[in-house]
């Protein structure tokens, strides 16, 4: 049978174990060549093909619903409900989403794409299952990196304390989030995924049987004592399992998740227990592709990339270093000079770039696993004892450290340098990724210095001075992708005043207030205005908090028409500040913000993205011509 | 020796078992004392005052750090460390605040009034101390409850995972949070406390010897035998504490933490162990006062009482109903007759009112422990099945949830009615617990409503505006304390239309546009105002998204002159929702923002609190003929 016959995902029932291999091969041949064409997750799914063949095989998926934790594990779920023709256009706009997406696919029982949700939302389900006298199987399936997250072991927590409720957690253990794991229960984990009923701690065991003198040289007992040491042995050995046993679960495992037989066996065992149950299913990361497997970071997430050679496909032109790339290198050289300064990701140690003050800084570098309050918290422990915790978190993650931020940082005025990358429009990833809310999030807490740098080597500058700022916390956010390719200084990087911004162009008809990754726009914004004889003031805000009113108001003022520029939510955002600074000061003007409009932006190229929220340069000249200047037809333009 | 002499807590010291108790009791009784005149946290102070002495007895705390969870659970240190003599001004303006704080006292080595937190800050300034070659003690005490807080297992996950960074954490077991503890975390520390190493299990091993039927009758068996026997029974027993242990901690316990002597012994072993160690202390909340053993929940924080009788002194009035009382009355109505309605609380059943729910209703209750994260996408899975979750979290802790809020259930259009209770100011509670930011840090997410009744009357419809809206989340905040006492209706709430805010008085020289509790503060500056010959319209707006800019942006640019009035920071809150609505409107009128500023607000009564803030009435008044009156001097008011 081949996959493009699969209509419905209970079309798997009927199927043989070599049927359903084959099925698996299937999935594995259309995941490679589609995320080399495309780019996207790679490891993740190949490592959970049979366990999603062999777990639809045991559930009616018309009434049965399973949860996946993160999205970029589910791309053969997705192949499986109907999604297979159109697997070719993943993460490409209009296309299939990278993550999960209630409104993609009536088998996306809950959209995910941050880690640790499946508990709680699959609790939720059975839950209300159970309220309504409905008779379904709610299944989680969750990575062993997202068990860092507190979120899931609340869950835990909550799920093993209802004997009555019947649900099923999938542990998809393939020791790593994107990185390598890190934390205790990971180390459990292993532990159990290694160990044999039979054989575990068997060494200690006989220790101690020693010093029973009847047991003798195990070779000459009695074939009575002999047994009776077999079931000493049993009973002394530690349950594989125990911990989560304790918490309530009942425990199968460990399961070899590329053996399509035994996890079929061992998921109908569990289908028929009654409460909380837990399967714990031992799998490769990147099974089946020999280099994911030997470069399981490496090959976690991917751009297009040759099959054969495992190698990207070179661009066409040589790019700019990325501004995490480019903010690695800068934290690394500050960090050998001060050991003081301290990095911390929260299992993001390549996307923050982290990764590079891990090599050549090792004992200046935390990476805690998914666990972003943690990370925040200890930050700020490290701070109270006169270190330089340096979090660098992407927005959209920070959000999961929100309180921290306000109650263990900010209110006790403690010296946390946030770096917050991927702010802005992310691209493929999509709106659970957007990096959008940070600057109202952050803007309305006390004792907070918010940052943006307008190209990379603004960014250095700010690095400096984030690190040096001991008044209060201090966040700097920039985007995803390359730079503008402007000189960057080797070294000796210089500070900015805290609260300063800069005057980039002169003009009398109209004052541009740029943040961050949006100066550049303002800046091309000014030269096509100019061809419509238009003169623009540009400004680099360069702080959102607080506000350089000394240099803006005044400008707005004079001027008397107001253009705020930024990558981020305009509700409660950048323009907003400039908004509030200009009615305290009553200088009452017209002011027209441009940003991300109160909706959320689906995956797409962020060229695509920009141009679909009218944020490209013409576009820009475009709304300030209409908006200001409406009455001069002559310098209408059409963008 | 008396409690006063103690001016250092190292002087605890020299003294013997019988002095340490006789100081033990002296804190009771100032405590009781105290509490009983000033109200404030009862049951958590008079649980742990012997683990307090007992473990900084066995510290040097010019160097040791003792990192309190929740500050609550820290009245004892703050008698310890030289706040004995001030202490009778707990919780009140400028005196000891109700929580810890770093900069009221050396000592206070983390502020703290969230739970949770403190492994996490403790672990950091650990790792700080080894990076710096430093030799100190980290010792962070934490309850059962705010180990149902994933952050708190995010730390234990890390800290377990580093066999060289010494780390006491010293679990203050009282079986509760606030109220009984939820989860099996709880479920497993409660076997464990009540186990004896001996017992613990016997009974099922002692059925298991049965089929070795050389063991026979137990009464007939050899010495050498029976020796055996009782080995094996040894070897068969869970080990106590043997998840923490597997969680990489060493573990003592459970100790008597109400025994000096043996808590001294037990933290003085455990202080000579490498790496993490976990000191298990059985407390009992509320310790020597029998009311508050008895009704842990009821005298967990109490308002002034009799000490005698235990009964809360009654206030001279009668005052009308509390919003919580309010919508717990109407929500448990509501969902009489919809069982579909699910009220969810964060261990906060009695301070959301959710305990009259969970009384008449328990199916349709359900409290997760002090897990907002949890809460919120549990809340997301129980809608995705068409029931109706309600979300009860006061506004200070939904921080904790704010990626769920937009991950789990805002990205999703998924319809969770969260209900914010304890928004704007909250009094003796301070700064970690004001409810400031909500409007901010909700009004930049997409599909959510927000609103907020004018008075308890309005909260009642604005409850079945929450449970019938189904296009997407919303969100309710209301503030602390007592309604204003307008007549309510027993039933038959009215919904009220999304979106639509309403005109409660004309006038043509000043707009002032109310949010929530703030309204009638515009009704009662309107009334000044009139005295002095400015007649103001005053709209009660209701939402703050979607904004009811129909009815706002006319009247604005009609009359001219606008003022904003909301119980949150003004930092990107409801005036900056209003400056928003009218530049883009292109109304470029005066506007003042009435609000909290951009600063921390510290403990105080609220009363004192607005007045700081001037956020009285007349203040307000004042503030606004200032503004734009103060070209007519006979306009002028002194506040």
């Amino acid at each position: 049978m081949h996959i493009s016959e699969l209509t419905h995902p209970n079309q798997l029932h009927g199927l043989s174990i070599r049927q359903l291999e084959d099925i698996a091969q299937q999935i594995r041949e259309k995941h490679l060549e589609t995320i080399a064409a495309t780019g996207g997750h790679l490891g993740p799914g190949l490592g959970v093909v049979e366990l999603t063949i062999a777990l639809y095989n045991t559930l009616d998926l018309e009434q049965d619903k399973v949860i996946w934790d993160v999205g970029h594990q589910a791309y053969p779920h997705k192949m499986l409900t109907g999604r297979y023709h159109d697997f070719h256009t993943l993460r490409q706009k209009d296309g299939i989403a990278g993550y999960l997406k209630r409104s993609e696919n009536k088998f996306d029982h809950f959209g995910a794409g941050h880690a640790s949700t499946s508990i709680s939302a699959g609790l939720g389900m059975a839950l209300a299952r159970d309220a309504k006298g409905e008779n379904f199987k709610v299944v989680s399936v969750i990575g062993d990196g997202a068990l860092t997250g507190g979120m899931a072991l609340e869950a835990i927590n909550h799920a093993g304390h209802l004997p009555n409720t019947n649900l099923m957690v999938v542990l998809n253990d393939n020791e790593m989030s994107i990185s390598p794991n890190v934390g205790a229960i990971s180390r459990y984990l292993n532990k159990v995924r290694l160990s044999d009923p039979i054989q575990f701690l068997t060494g200690n065991i006989e220790e101690q049987f020693k010093h029973f003198p009847f047991f003798g040289d195990g070779e000459n007992l009695s074939p009575e004592m002999r047994n009776l040491k077999e079931a000493m042995k049993r009973l002394a050995m530690p349950k594989v399992g125990a911990v989560i046993e304790e918490l309530g679960f009942t425990y199968f495992g460990p399961v070899d998740g590329h053996n399509i037989d035994e996890l079929i066996n061992t998921f109908q065992k569990a289908h028929k227990v009654k409460g909380p149950v837990f399967v714990h299913v031992v799998t490769v990361k990147g099974k089946g592709y020999s280099m994911a497997e030997k470069d399981q970071v490496g090959y976690h997430a991917q751009s297009p990339f040759n099959l054969t050679t495992g190698k990207p496909i070179p661009s066409n032109k040589p790019k700019p270093p990325s501004y995490s790339k480019v903010f690695a290198h800068t934290l690394t050289t500050l960090a050998e000079n001060d050991p003081k300064i301290i990095g911390i990701t929260a299992a993001m140690a390549t996307g923050t770039g982290l990764d590079k003050l891990q090599q050549k800084l090792p004992k200046q570098y935390i990476d805690v696993g998914i666990a972003e309050q943690h990370a925040v918290t200890l930050a700020a422990g490290l701070a109270c004892e006169g270190m330089t915790p340096v979090a660098a978190i992407y927005s959209t993650f920070l959000q999961r450290a929100y309180d921290q931020i306000i109650h263990d940082v900010c209110i006790q005025k403690i010296p946390v340098f946030f770096c917050l990358d991927r702010a802005g429009i992310v691209g493929a990833d999509g709106p659970t990724h957007q990096g959008m809310y940070d600057i109202a999030y952050l803007r309305c807490i006390p004792n907070l210095v918010i940052m943006a740098p307008k190209d990379e080597a603004e960014l250095q500058r700010m690095t400096v001075t984030g690190i040096k700022h001991k008044e209060s916390a201090i966040a700097m956010r920039y985007p995803r992708g390359n730079g503008l390719g402007v000189p960057l200084a080797e070294e000796g990087w210089e500070e900015i005043p805290i609260g300063k911004g800069e005057i980039l162009r002169n003009g009398d008809d109209v004052l541009l207030v740029g943040y961050g990754s949006m100066v550049n726009n303002a800046m091309q914004t000014a030269e096509i205005l100019s061809e419509h004889g238009v003169e623009a003031t540009v400004i680099n805000a360069r702080f959102v908090k607080p506000l350089d009113t000394e240099l803006i108001v005044p400008l707005a003022e004079k001027i008397g028409k107001v253009v705020t520029l930024e990558e981020g939510c305009i509700m409660g955002g950048f323009g907003s500040a400039v908004a509030e600074a200009l009615i305290d000061h009553n200088v009452n003007v017209p002011v027209k913000r441009i940003g991300v409009p109160d909706i959320l932006v689906d995956h797409a190229t962020p060229a695509q993205s920009f141009a679909d929220l009218g944020l490209t340069s013409p576009q820009i000249a475009e709304r300030v011509l209409n908006t200001f200047f409406s009455d001069k037809p002559e310098m209408a333009v059409k963008s």
